[in-house]
């Protein structure tokens, strides 16, 4: 039986989703939760990577069970096996040729930051950025990002592949008192990409280059240097969707 | 020079604020920073401790300076050497009568309690109660911790003090999606107060006792026994008002 997840995790303690030798990854936990639950090693497929300290309030994953489980019983049993810091809301039994990361439509990502006093309570959920940021300028720039576009400018020079093109079928700012959230719908994103768009748009915010610097960036090679990174504690995969 | 100033923190990786030997804590981390800034040992007197796990958004305190520095300034040196769970945002200088726990007026004390699906990423910072709570029931029930009691059944055994006689000038519930914010207002809580009060709230959220119980607990010993505790990781010092 294939079964599909849905669960939340906060990244904090984290090196990541991936299992990496000697250090905590969300893929472990998982792996020795389903020991437990399928009595052998029983591989676990996610909808894709999160890096180190990055949250996810929707990631998905799939897996094969020998023995034949309630949804509501699969999540209980997970859920007492995993570190509270990861937790299982939602399980469905799935197609055998499903496959949570090669059938997503749509993936939905969020990155919060606080522009007002440090806090030092969020200091690991919310990026402290803790100065001004004009809004309007960065929606106007945020624009440019949505469509099809060749977005290797905003992706990790150690991400190799043979396509860079991917589409933003939605991006969006708001603002709710002192913290600004950005939100990024799309087909799916590579790594440090979200990061990247968000470090570029900040530097609108901050008037160190002007909107249109955007579609610069996405078209001439000599603006590269003006793409920027910000860390992440802001970043939340929030939603996957199939 | 006598300076009062107003602090925040993350309770979450604290033995609470008073010293302890070989634990960490927040008191030690400003006589620390204060020493460095100081150039000796300089005691700090905080409105009141807080205990293991619980937040802070505006502790104070006041402390004594050979150096005159601005308040700003203060700020800065102070923030340069405490830890990142840690953060002064406001600094004052005072007459050298000021005592930040004897001038107190009232303190703010709240409780966030998430009655929606666990969260993993603020497991440390909200109550994971994860059911539903009658907040009308609870309305009704809070409105009898108003005014000038004997809240002796609402204090931890081992706070032995002559009166337990203080005063809730307001208290108040609001609930915002999924979390609800208990709110109190008070001349000075005593240690575990504020949980027990809201540990046998939730009681009333839950149906386990009728509205009328915080009442009979009050003035009744027989009902001694209805009195809950909560979790401290839901507890915030919100404000000191003098």
């Amino acid at each position: 039986m294939r079964y599909l997840i849905y669960f939340s995790y906060d990244g904090s303690n984290f090196n990541g989703y991936q299992k990496q030798p000697g250090k905590r990854t969300i893929e472990d936990e998982f792996e020795k939760a389903l020991f437990n639950i399928n009595n052998k090693k029983t591989g676990i497929y996610a909808s894709g990577r999160t890096d180190a300290r990055v949250h996810a309030k929707g990631q998905t994953a799939h897996f094969d069970l020998d023995v034949k489980i309630t949804p509501y019983k699969l999540i209980r049993a997970l859920n007492a096996f995993l570190p509270n810091d990861i937790h299982v809301f939602k399980a469905l039994e799935v197609e055998s040729n499903f496959n949570a990361r090669f059938c997503v439509k749509k993936k939905i990502y969020e990155y919060i930051v606080n522009c007002g006093e440090y806090n030092p309570i969020e200091r690991n959920i919310v990026y402290q950025y803790c100065k001004e940021l004009d809004i309007d300028l960065m929606k106007v720039a945020i624009k440019d990002l949505i469509g099809e576009h060749n977005f290797s400018p905003f992706v990790s020079k150690e991400d190799k592949r043979e396509s860079y093109v991917r589409t933003i079928y939605d991006a969006s700012i708001t603002r709710k008192d002192d913290k600004i959230t950005f939100k990024f719908v799309g087909s799916g994103f590579m790594k440090y990409q979200v990061r990247y768009m968000v470090g570029t748009l900040i530097k609108v915010g901050n008037k160190k280059i002007t909107p249109d610097y955007i579609m610069k960036i996405l078209n001439e090679e000599e603006y590269l240097k003006f793409v920027s990174i910000v860390k992440p504690e802001g970043l939340y995969l929030t939603d996957v969707k199939y």
